[in-house]
């Protein structure tokens, strides 16, 4: 594994010591990334390694000469299928529902976590959507660490009977995941809680990066052309570019970068209209509403570093309605055999959209991401449905 | 992969081909096992090939080695996690749940379903206690097969929506998987159904053979003391059984077999009350009734089979109370990070009975299977958790 050199800013640059517990960039607020001295993974056969060493490190931690050297706090995660469509040649859909507790948050969370019990944290606190918050109580159960977790009072169910399960304080609140984080904001100090909130620790980035190190790998060392990922934090988009800038510095992958879609619901779509308006930072979206829980996030904290991502990758960002997204689910339940979650289901309206207005062919070799099994929105769906 | 030698009889020994369509066995109504010609994956050698051929086959078709030769239809099944618990030293968790539609069963439907479209079917039929209804659901969609499925009506809500996306056509029985599969026998025929039920036909022993496979591989290719494994069908216990019997054969493993322990729910028990009577077969186990909706399983087809191969390997059946397993999935939740199903959890629940009285010794090491998601099982914890 390879030495930590420091905490970087993502917005000014700023460095900081990765030996004690660091939240965000003390001049800007903006969000750290990790720093590496790769130099001992630089070139094919350090790559080699990665594959033919398995089963060395299984899941994520196969990338070890990537990551920081830490004991891990594991469930299993990362490591995923990428399947191919039954109906269109060159579509790949990368599998997050094979994680732990169900959605790539683990991945972000497993790394989180084994840095925060490494550097003597006990008890973390974070706002979540629903997902990120099932998955820290999960870890942090593992970890025996106290978690802290508020989320809006309407999540799937699923959420609530993880935090429950795993012993982790609920606290269910009346709005949105950005009043869920003020919560935390307020309270964090008094109570002593670590504060885990998206992009507001420099580990979580470095779970999600595998996902793009993983879809490259399972590729055969090269990108496809596009990838569509549903965005409401969007630190997995986030942590796939951090990978590229990575891999390219290593020589385990050259060629052009892909084509970043930022998927959105349209009852929720911040990004878009920021990216629309040419803009660098989104404002509160208002009246957030939709039923993919985990993209009702109105103003993410990382939206810099996303709109950064999409334009310099010659992406775009497509926002749906519910009632697309579902249609999609219900086309790849039916004719591919996949139970996608809402969010997942949002990269799959959003590919058939890009084919339609031509932003991508048919023969181009893209990836969608379904973020999360569809297992989790047991209630979500049969209400759609009509069932019980 | 190795050519298909015939059927076999698991109770008379009658052969049949495998190159048409076969249920059971026409002279005595036995299950049929695939046998194959083994010669090509003798060895040291051969056995070498599925780990460092990796990644040319990922999850279960690692073994293709010692599986029919077929195309596959897959959603990613098998190579799931194999997790050290974080208290006990010498405990294993397999965690099945990582699988598609999030249970063990889709091992045993990837491979039915892939032989089923191989050999022509276009129809497809099966009584369910909730999962394997939902993985015959989404292989058959997977595969563009006609797909009848046949549950009790308080199966989780889970297993009915994985039936409606998936396109298949649900009927809810009033009843238990006995009721439902009496539907099944008297409609194929007018129907022009194949049978996929429990061991009425021959390949989802073979999708769940790869579970054996898998937990020796993840050992460093040998045997733990013991086997926990949830019984309701029974076949992953068999599947599992048949791998150990192949792998000697091949010379891939040695030295004395795991004591196999079928776990059962004290609401329905037939295996275990059969076991303690010392009987070769069970018989209808009255009121069934159990939050592990997955082991109402009041006759199991397979029960000869079952207490065979607990018998043969010195193992043992053990019941459990609802309460019991509940507890095992409160401690495993707080204290390990897992949402373990309720099937799953009577694993844990068996084990600590069996340290308890002293069948098993602490140092013992064993493999606890958790058979799927805990996920799935949302409205059924939520409820026992007094929530929503
Ligand atoms: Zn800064
Ligand atoms: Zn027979």
């Amino acid at each position: 594994m390879p030495s930590i050199k420091h905490l970087e800013c993502s917005r000014c640059g700023h460095t900081a010591s990765a030996s004690v517990p660091q939240n965000v960039c003390p001049q800007c607020a903006g969000s750290y990334y990790v720093r590496y001295d790769l130099s001992a993974a630089k070139g094919l056969a350090a790559r080699d390694r990665v594959t033919v060493d398995y089963p060395r490190s299984t899941g994520m931690w196969r990338y070890r000469e990537v990551l920081p050297e830490v004991t891990p706090v594991s469930l299993g995660e990362g490591w995923t299928p990428m399947l191919p469509s039954r109906r269109y040649g060159k579509v790949w859909v990368k599998e997050e529902g094979a994680n732990p507790t169900g959605t790539f948050k683990a991945r972000g969370m497993a790394m989180a976590i084994s840095m925060a019990k490494h550097l003597g944290i006990r008890k973390v606190a974070a706002p979540s959507a629903g997902n990120a918050g099932g998955a820290m109580a999960a870890y942090a159960a593992a970890a025996g660490m106290e978690a802290h977790i508020f989320m809006p009072k309407d999540v799937p169910l699923s959420n609530q009977v993880e935090c429950h399960i795993h012993g982790a304080h609920l606290t269910l609140v009346d709005g949105l995941i950005s009043d869920c984080g003020r919560i935390v904001a307020e309270r964090k100090d008094a109570e002593g809680w670590f504060d885990m909130s998206t992009l507001k620790e420099p580990y979580r980035i470095e779970g999600k990066k595998t996902m793009g190190y993983e879809l490259v790998e399972q590729l055969g060392w090269r990108y496809p052309a596009a990838v569509f990922y549903p965005t409401g934090g969007g630190v997995g988009m986030i942590g796939m570019w951090k990978a590229f800038e990575e891999m390219e510095e290593l020589g385990w992958v050259s060629g052009p970068r892909p084509k970043m879609i930022a998927v959105q619901a349209a009852g929720c779509a911040p990004i878009t209209v920021a990216y629309e308006a040419g803009e660098k930072a989104s404002v509160m979206y208002p009246n957030a509403q939709t039923f993919a829980s985990g993209l009702r996030v109105p103003k993410p904290y990382g939206d810099y570093l996303i709109l950064d991502i999409v334009r310099a990758s010659g992406g775009t960002v497509v926002s749906r309605t519910d009632d697309q997204i579902f249609d999609a689910l219900s086309d790849w339940g039916r004719n591919e055999g996949l139970l996608l979650s809402p969010e997942g289901a949002s990269s799959m309206a959003a590919y058939d959209y890009l084919i339609e207005t031509g932003f991508l062919k048919p023969d181009d070799e893209v990836v969608l991401f379904n973020t999360g099994s569809g297992n989790k929105y047991t209630d979500v769906i049969s209400q759609r449905l009509g069932l019980g």
